[in-house]
């Protein structure tokens, strides 16, 4: 029932689920604990394809549910996962490079199934089942990102959302690791093998300092970049200034990045108001949900033209004589030019995720169809599984302690 | 009226404000706008005593205010700074080495002045107004600190507030950056200073990974240590584990560590439990607001004896005959080894004290007796100035953006 | 005349050249200044068969040179510039996945042309004159990497060189930047893409604290790792340990480690001795020249088996029931699953070849045959070309200046 | 027979040495070792005269040498050390705030003593010998600094040397510890004792990037601190800039920085071409040899006129109306304005120059009147001492690798 690019890919799918299955021994462990908990449950799924998320499909099959899944981001499904998870009883709508038409149509194909539980990331289904409206069955959404958590308190504050929903994006355990860890690490991965450039010595633009661009800055820097920080918001400017990066508005900015990278959740970070100032030669990618950071509409009408110099880098022309180059259409970087965010993290989010959704099961009908925050003992028991998983030990508050914290004398 | 070590100190303790003037650039703007907002109004102070608190003192004398002030940490206070803030109309009450019996009765003659509002470090004058009970015409109370918010919150949840309280330590213009850098740099600063040892090549145990946690963290790997994180909290603990740091509970690190320092607002992080394990030569000192992190009463207890080697370091003979060094008799070694926090950095936080006094002024009736968040145009408004200040231009929210931030279509 | 896997992926290998041409352009200018200055002179190159390699036999050629080039490890050839090269003049013996065999015999065609000048990556070529014995008109050799030299000067001991050595991997502007930058990078960005696992929160075991044993701690730490260096110098030794990382012998670190990487040009850095006390599913891999340093044929027979898990994955499967993950068949990590270094550090390494060619084609006859180091001034030269090439100034000695560094008074 | 400030100080300078004692293990044991080696033998040191060297000084005449001692700067003797090494049977002169008159006479004091050995920092021994000319018993010299041996050399070149030396300063076991690490530390510590300010977030400029220069550059960026290099050196200039550093001239960086740093062993580093350009409030100072980096005596006649703002910090107002402030007079931050290196560093560095004498006093009468590396064997032994006393076990080369580093085949 699931559409695929090729369903004969899915020896090599299953080859990457298997690696990262160990690597993700929260979600493993969580997987025998909820036996039986999603027993006859609908879950639909729209998150980027790959082998973390397929794994977590799986468990979420594993445990009773009855899955659909499409992919949130035309370039970051991978064709060999989605054939693999095919064959475990997920019905999957999902394949590398699909046309907005076609996406349209995998959505409804999930949305089909007639959801207990939404997994959002990006908030498609969720937007999806606003507009369409009416009553749904939907008891809760989770949802992956700072993007998608914007459409939806968006929703929220028109009365328009269809159930309640998590913020799994939000909590510590998600934010903390995923954002940073995951996308600093991952991003600049997706960087290097897909240029074979030099970060040392280069000056690197990051725009935005939540999360994500902590990560990215962090990562440029550890790997010998001259870091210069884009911000809107005052107080993170001040931690990059304090951190001993160049804080400077994009005009600025623009003129001396060597690489950009744009983790904001917002427009137009770059666009036509910068293209002019770009230095020949310089790279731009986007870290962030979709193709509007790096403003590609606006670059394409810009540009004089572009071709593919190298899989998955085009090469604009612009009116100037330079030429800049973009990765992955400007889309994810590390999801387009590499494979995301690494397992051990991904369990740290996926774990969450389920959590989160066996919660909203339980507790979904109680909850206002507003966004809510993940509960606290959810998120701090996602950390302590996983240091227990790293063999970590940590202290332990004495009755003492706990005593003197409780006092004012 | 007030009561000083010596009043002739004065001309020494003039030279140090006037080198931060010029340094807490956001201050002295704050105190040309605010004119006449503090006339006639009482403000008793609890503070470490030395150039910035002072500077701020004189800020609130010149806006028309009435200030008594003593010390917050028998050891913190800089006599010839004390005998220059006497000179300039505040009553001062605070010398170095104050005895607790003395302390107390300086809190009084603090006190003593029917404060309007009060500005607590450590919440000594809080907990004193509590403990007498009976009505005050506090409008306001301010706290610095993470263990005096500790204490206040102890006494909300018993109802002996007398006065509603803003929570200034917990505000992101206070805590990112007094906290994490302020702290980081100034104790490394005393260690070293008071030392003279190297900190590359050394194993540093920090206990607690809050913001001032991560500062002092941060810092020793960019001198040069390997550190190691003690923590109870598993995302904090998390967080270090993925920052790279060993994370151990103390009982393992205590025999790794050649600097300990502790900054958990808490009591016996390094205590008998551990005295025992420590390698021979450690260096054990605090940042934390008081001195029982290191716990000195039991380390007195169980030290054969100790001796004063350096200017604030003790050598404690220990039972296992190894030899180990305190530094400032436990108590924050920022400020008894050096002179605190950078005046920079101190600006955000004074700024944000003299906002927040303010705003307790003209607010503080309407607002219940409890702990209140710094409200948060107050916290960006510091942080915007300071870039002001700084010279530093961030971008803006184009209309676009702001729209494309609001809809999620 | 070429020998190829493929002659049609010429477009493929095209493009990656042209890609990194613009990022080479001291090369590129070189290739302008030197024209002619290698008019027929046969060159025979062994050397890593890449995009970068590849545009140096291309400057070669175009500058009048007669060029022979093979690959100097089995899997490091890309087919496809090969097939790009092969059709620009040079004769190309080398594909991916060469038989030892095979190896043997494209040496032979490669020294065929009776070469004046030898580029030697590893000493193949060089070894195999001097085994052959006789005379030779090889003018000068040189050669990129420390494994080479140690063959080299092996030889030189038994006064076996059929010429003069130029020592180019010892030279400042190569071992500074293509040793430390190139080999940092480039092993992260292989060990990253293929394994997509996370190295923050890792404990990285780096074997070897030389010039490339530093650029992968360096970047080890950059990305979040917790480093181990293992080393038998120790004045290196000492210096890792002032650096903040712990030093330990490879016995002790065996137990510890997540992943290793060895950088030493030594053999059996991991061996028989360690393979028991490994951890499961913890990462072997390789940045030096031979697959001795993680010892593969050792490590073959001790296991119980193998299997390829990912590409350029095995799992072994240890007598202790654990399960190790080796990158790359134990080859340079950097080649085998990556590209190599990026062009820009390239661009300092091959054109100091270049340079060193040119000089040794000019001054070969006068050397004796010996390891002689690269002359000063060359080296020099292609530092303050590059710095001109980045567009960087730096400050001029001004006659005071020199006069006062020569005087004593 | 010494001449000093006041002997009655003593007690505070034995606690200091005492302090020491213990963190220089190496220099300990070879105190041991070496038993009655320089019975007889005259030593001529003139050093700065803090804890550490006072220690080598009582190590000597342990050893049963006859030491005359001096300072190698003005300000970087303490009096109480000095007053206490004279009790220990040293004849001292030096005292702080020594005029360049009794300095002169201080060093024919310590000559008087005519030596079979001198111990020089910065060379004024040796050159005062050398302009005396004339026949001289001394058998070895050896020199600790950069500065001292620039002006050796270019004695040397005009066969000047009244005796051969060996060059410490650019042995492995010192350069690489002492200068870097050192300097690196020290320098951080004596800035920020000195002005309280903060460093993260600062602009800070790293003149020179040899091993002082990269010890200062990266404990800046360790602190927070953008950082800025300049460099004479084009090899040096590339390191500076692929370690992610901004590479400027000064002219450029002179408009940028707030704290400027100087390590080149140079003259008018910072100079009337530059005072002009400096910003409002920024902090100048030195940590090389003399107070000729930031050119001091052209800054005094530059400025309209200076006044002491704090201990050790002078503001100067410049023509241009604004103020910079000079620390320590511009002579050795790191001495003047602290307490020099950690002990743990000078162990290596002092216990190098206690080898280097009983080399030189065995082995001077064979060696030219030239300046000598360090022997190898001399470096490695004192590396390989310290990371005994460390506790710190390395790999020992086996059979098998010996014999693979010695083949070619």
């Amino acid at each position: 029932m699931s559409r695929l690019k090729d369903e004969n890919l899915h020896e090599s799918g299953r080859r990457k689920i298997e690696w990262v299955k160990p690597r993700m021994p929260v979600l493993s462990g969580l997987a025998k604990e909820l036996a039986g908990t999603f027993r006859g449950v609908s879950v639909a799924m729209s998150i980027h394809l790959e082998a973390k998320t397929a794994y977590l499909a799986e468990v979420l099959t594993g445990l009773g549910a009855k899955v659909a899944i499409t992919g949130s981001n035309p370039l970051s499904t991978q064709d060999d996962v989605a054939a693999a998870l095919a064959r475990t009883g997920a019905e999957v709508f999902a394949w590398h490079g699909i046309s907005p038409k076609d996406q349209e149509a995998c959505i409804a194909e999930v949305l089909a199934i007639n959801p207990d539980l939404v997994l959002d990331d990006g908030a498609d289904l969720t937007v999806t089942l606003a507009r369409r409206g009416g009553a749904s069955r939907v008891r809760a959404i989770t949802e992956e990102t700072t993007t998608g958590l914007q459409r939806l308190r968006a929703l929220a504050r028109e009365g328009k959302l269809p159930a309640p929903v998590l913020a799994v994006n939000d909590a510590q355990s998600k934010s903390l690791f995923d954002n940073r860890y995951g996308t600093g690490q991952s991003s600049w991965d997706g960087i290097m093998r897909t240029t074979n450039l030099t970060v040392c010595g280069k000056t690197v633009v990051v725009a935005g300092f939540g999360w994500c661009g902590r990560g990215l800055a962090l990562r440029a820097r550890g790997l010998g970049a001259n870091v210069v920080v884009t911000e809107v918001d005052p107080i993170k400017a001040m931690e990059a200034h304090f951190d001993g990066f160049q804080v400077l508005p994009m005009e600025k900015a623009a003129v001396l990045g060597d690489i950009f990278v744009t983790a904001t959740g917002n427009t137009n970070i770059v666009d036509t108001r910068h293209f002019g100032l770009l230095k020949e030669g310089c790279i731009l990618c986007n870290a962030g949900h979709f193709d509007v950071e790096v403003q590609m509409r606006e670059l394409t009408s810009y540009a004089k033209g572009f071709r593919e110099v190298r899989p998955n880098v085009r090469e604009y022309e612009l009116p100037t004589g330079r030429r800049v180059y973009v990765l992955g259409e400007g889309r994810l970087v590390n999801l387009v030019c590499g494979d995301g965010h690494p397992a051990e993290i991904m369990d740290l989010s996926f774990s969450l995720q389920l959590l989160c959704l066996a919660y909203g099961l339980k507790n979904g009908a109680g909850l206002a169809k507003t966004v809510h925050p993940v509960p606290g003992e959810v998120d701090r028991r996602v950390a302590a599984l996983k240091l227990a998983a790293a063999g970590i030990t940590i202290d332990v508050l004495t009755k003492e302690q706990e005593a003197y914290l409780a006092s004012w004398d």
